[in-house]
């Protein structure tokens, strides 16, 4: 499988990844991709990431079985940065909410929830 | 202006900045923040970033006019990245086009553009 040429990837081989719900737009969660990771994203159209605290190759939902289809992948104009739309399984956030952006900002720097919650961590 | 407590920038003190049209749900741009490009966002409702090319602080659209207005602000999960909803005046995209991932990528990694052309950057 062939990258589109001219992706720069960053000075640790990595680029940002946006990743939106393909049907209500949602935006699910930002994660990281290196070459491979966007090799195998492109071959089987199943999201691959690179895991920065694990520093490994990451197919996501491969422990929890929450993997996401790609439905279509974009780049941005100066090619460091990857959209894949995606039908996602289950939830994309750990912490049982269907996005990782589940808390709003305030003004004031306050944080409150507010998000779509799949499943309940403590009970997994 | 207070952050959230837990705000995590990166060894370059900086984070991840998605952008959203917070009518149509188009994913416009991916930036980076630091803390005084966040601390702006919030206390004017306009959003501001890190330009790492320029390594200064960028109230965007300040040249162009294409100012985006901060509807909304999500923080993920690990609070190393944030989401804004914005209303964007002409376009994100210095290449003229309202959303910088206006290029699809094929599964042979081939680019095909698709996306709404606002302005000509040849005629600026």
């Amino acid at each position: 499988m062939s990258l589109p040429p001219g992706m720069k990837f960053n000075k640790d081989g990595l680029l940002v990844a946006i990743v939106q719900d393909s049907k209500n737009h949602e935006v699910l969660m930002q994660a990281f991709m290196n070459e491979e990771a966007m090799r195998l994203t492109l071959a089987t159209g199943i999201a691959h990431y690179f895991s920065r605290s694990r520093n490994t190759l990451w197919k996501k939902g491969e422990t929890s079985g929450h993997v996401q289809y790609v439905k279509e992948m974009r780049v941005d104009c100066d090619q460091d940065a990857v959209l894949l739309k995606v039908e996602q399984v289950g939830a994309a956030c750990h912490a049982g909410f269907r996005s990782c952006f589940y808390r709003l900002v305030g003004a004031d720097g306050s944080l409150r929830e507010e998000g779509d919650k799949i499943f309940d961590p403590q009970q997994k």
